[in-house]
């Protein structure tokens, strides 16, 4: 919310560092998997000195983690269409559409290996949780303030989420239209 | 099933040497992750010679599969309580003892893990995939055959294993036995 109040500017140069890197973790991800490359690799592909990295994010778990939240925030906004359904049946479709699209599987097992072993790791898990369920909670807010009878976070995360991602990750069965309007129409 | 008929000497070398490498593996997964570690490191650990692992896996991926296989039988075997609804039970608590054991997100993680690229991993995907899907769907077919009308087999993925899955590897929320009845009992 208060990015929106801050003075952007899309074209300067910190933001065109910030795309370049993130550019680079998310193709260096599809290509060798998670944990198999260095913020030296990150560096030279985004074209920016290692130091750069190291300044603004401090690690490359950081880095990781920032990648993920940026992704799910762009690429999957929550919807505001004035009904429950339409909000389930939107932000699912976002979801199949994001997690199905160009670098998806890659975005998807790296939240997967961010939920490992290790306390930064956990850290990153939790804002990833977190950040996730305030959003669907806010969504399921509104709901109830205009008398219908949402769903807890938990449902929608077993069995609209769930399905959608283990359908990708284990490439089990395309996410159609008709298939993901099922899923939110079970729930409800 | 053919396995059965097949003279087994479960204290012989052959058999002694496939636990130790599979517990290797197991153990280096759980401290390093999924593609951090060579066949050398796998032999060492069991104590064997690398040349062993070659010829009888040929390759890491092949060693890899066949351990993530060799678990699922083994500690999730599929039940015939007498009823759909037992069996489904019973198969979900196996399913949540095992991916909430000792090990078990370690597996899971190498199932994901799997099916990410490649040929050999596709290959590997699609026989997890395929045996799975084999052993559900004799269960339903017993339910189908005893006058019940069971659900089809990607429905149980979609709304038993997914949300399992999905909390293991997210690390969000237990897996009770009231929530795993619940999974039940919400498909049938």
């Amino acid at each position: 919310m208060d990015d929106r109040q801050r003075p952007r500017r899309p074209g300067g140069r910190s933001a065109r560092v910030r795309a370049a890197v993130h550019q680079a973790v998310t193709d260096l991800i599809s290509e060798r998997g998670y944990g198999n490359f260095t913020v030296g690799e990150v560096a030279a592909r985004a074209g920016v000195a290692d130091s750069s990295i190291y300044r603004r994010w401090g690690s490359l778990e950081t880095l990781l983690t920032d990648v993920v939240l940026t992704r799910l925030e762009e690429r999957s906004p929550m919807p505001d269409t004035g009904s429950l359904a339409g909000d389930l049946r939107t932000y699912a479709a976002n979801v199949a559409r994001e997690i199905t699209g160009p670098d998806g599987l890659a975005v998807l097992r790296l939240a997967v290996a961010l939920s490992s072993n290790g306390q930064q790791d956990l850290q990153a898990r939790d804002a990833f949780l977190a950040e996730r369920a305030r959003q669907l909670q806010l969504m399921l807010d509104r709901a109830r303030d205009r008398g219908e009878q949402p769903p807890d976070v938990l449902a929608v995360l077993d069995h609209i989420m769930a399905p959608m991602y283990i359908r990708v990750l284990f490439g089990a069965g395309p996410l159609t239209p008709d298939y993901v309007d099922g899923l939110v129409d079970r729930l409800l």
